[in-house]
């Protein structure tokens, strides 16, 4: 018989994907320039000439038969110590290669993670608001994610809620800083504060609680923002990277796992991980991607359009009295919603063809996500359309 | 605390690369042109130009953000429609896009079949000799794989042994064919036999028993050679294709799910297919690998070295005295040796530098495998170390 486990998956499709599609059908009719569609986090700026001109020189010079060929289960030799060099380099850690494992992405990358440091029945925390995937990728683990209520008023961290959820059972903490959908990155105080009480609470149960730090929006950080790099702050950090954003690269699953030297297990993570591979058949990331990013791992695409994206928005709709906190990264903000229900008010906006996501799948009421990775002169000729929406609840 | 499947899984490491590492260290040692190394199955001659140019063409011509961008779940629409297509015209099929899941090579293609069709408790079937790493895909679903044992003389199926493992907890028989490490393809009279036994027992238990047909050799079949499109001799058939082996792409985890359309529940086995995706965090397999082998769908490496290795091996072993059975395709054989401990037969070859695979891990005793996917040059210079072991047996 089937399994009913992945049929029931099949009722909660992503309420994202979904508005995603509605909008491309809907540009169909109307017009693409006729869509304000911030729905999706797809990257709108090409990858840097640097990814592309090392595609072409392995194409054309590289022996097809070892381009091409097997990677070692763990990643290439020489990519791993590549990324773990480039993290030494830029935010003065203390890597080998082999505390690296080279994955498809962040996604894949928070699924080994949370296999390896739980059984069926543990608990991992998350802080709302926060990417809703996360919950497929770890209940089909067996363990459980239980959310930490927002602080609505800043999006840091929600301390008094976390330290009552924060019992024997977890045994890792989940982050995303910046944040998918607040667009908020942690402070240096908020880092700290949570590793004091981690590195306490580890000693109350006698077991590590791991950080898996989801860091695809690591190198998205505007001007004047602290944004430190976590694993410098608490010992037993398993950080989880794509180069998805910060090399425009979403569709070919390339990133990695870094494992703090300072973590208990470090090097039986890192192999652990490699059974969890194998498990699923999966294996490595494509060995020519694997490849071509270590050109990469010092450039990023031209991410300014971000903010300039989000400055023309915090700006325009602060004006129109939209209660925003202020994003310090990423490519997504987190307003207020102009009603309690935030489903309705997204459907209103659907009604201008301004496409919005309601904000409960991530963890938070009332709210509703945009995402500004979309062309400047976009964002422009929708300001108008977002005064007509707020004119809706003079 | 750790998890300790995981940590258990590092103790059964692969034989086989355990025997391709001691034959690159050897070969610092003395040379690679003095290790005969037989161990490994990675093809051995580039991938056709056709991929290479349209991989060019891809990044020369392509907008970067539309090629880089994310997959749909599933698989790039045209994508799957091309390879629907390519079986249509070569197999006289009647797949339709929504039949074909794109994954991450077979392996990923079985670990995916595998978990949409049991829960944990059912039991798979699978033949002997087989792929051992069948083992981790399969545990770690939770589903039991029982090994029908082989038949010696022909490599096809031990059909009373079969019959007698065939219960109601089975919801699928694995195949492969052409088959590592046999080299046998199965007539079309064994998979005649096996479809109808296969479709009383269904009858019998009253649910449908798949068909997982494991086929990265599919295009490695030598001359005169009948070699039966599986699907099209059995309607519950879940095709799981790689283009590891017909492209040389081993690295760029490339593949597909084809589904019969015959198959009960079809349409929802390959949106489960994406729901297991999902709760992995692996999501699609790279998209401009995806792209550029819709342009090689009829093409392949020039695979002829495969079947010169073979008549080569074939013909001086049998002189030598080996009882092996003909290969029919792929690139291994899968000889007798010379004494009933495998791995004793294989430690000697080793002194020799010749390495060759024990058959244990394979589910038969007392054979040995030879991955004939190097160099012929390097074949013929082997024949005399393998009269030498032959002579240590005089």
């Amino acid at each position: 018989m089937l399994n009913q486990n992945f049929i029931d998956m099949l009722g909660q499709k992503s309420v994202i994907r979904e508005l995603f599609t509605y909008g491309s059908e809907r540009a169909k009719e109307i017009g693409y320039e006729n869509v304000f569609d911030y729905s999706l986090g797809n990257p709108s700026v090409p990858t840097p000439e640097s990814f592309t001109q090392e595609m072409l020189r392995l194409l054309q010079s590289e022996d097809p038969v070892t381009l091409h060929g097997y990677s070692p289960s763990l990643g290439i030799d020489s990519v791993r110590d590549a990324v773990a060099r480039s993290l030494n380099d830029r935010f003065e850690m203390n890597y080998q290669k082999e505390d690296i494992f080279m994955v498809s992405g962040a996604a894949g990358a928070i699924a080994h993670a949370v296999r390896a440091v739980t059984v069926p029945g543990d608990e991992i925390l998350t802080f709302a608001p926060f990417f809703p995937e996360y919950m497929p990728y770890i209940s089909a683990s067996g363990a459980v994610l239980n959310v930490v209520p927002a602080d609505i008023s800043t999006f840091q961290i929600n301390f008094d809620a976390f330290i009552e959820m924060l019992n024997d059972k977890v045994m890792a903490v989940l982050i995303n800083s910046p944040n998918n959908p607040s667009g908020i990155v942690y402070s240096t105080e908020t880092i700290d504060k949570l590793a004091m009480i981690l590195s306490e609470k580890e000693e109350e149960f006698g077991h590590p609680i791991y950080i898996i730090s989801d860091e695809p929006y690591r190198e998205i950080v505007f001007e004047g923002i602290d944004s430190p790099f976590i694993a410098a702050h608490y010992h037993n950090t398993i950080t989880c990277y794509s180069f998805s954003k910060s090399l425009s690269l979403p569709g070919e699953r390339i990133g990695y796992i870094a494992v703090n030297p300072a973590c208990e297990n470090a090097s039986l993570l890192v192999d652990m991980f490699g059974q969890i591979s194998r498990g699923i058949g999966h294996n490595c990331p494509p060995s020519i991607i694997q490849m071509a990013v270590v050109k990469s791992l010092y450039d990023t695409s031209d991410l300014s359009v971000y903010e300039t994206n989000k400055n023309i928005l915090y700006t325009e709709l602060t004006k129109m009295g939209f209660e925003i906190v202020e994003p310090g990264g990423t490519f997504y903000m987190f307003p207020k919603a102009l009603e309690e229900d935030a489903k309705a008010f997204s459907d209103k906006a659907k009604t201008l063809d301004l496409l919005l996501v309601p904000s409960d799948t991530f963890g938070v009421p009332g709210h509703f996500r945009i995402s500004y990775c979309i062309p400047t002169e976009k964002v422009e000729r929708s300001i108008p359309v977002f005064q007509k929406l707020a004119n809706m609840y003079l």
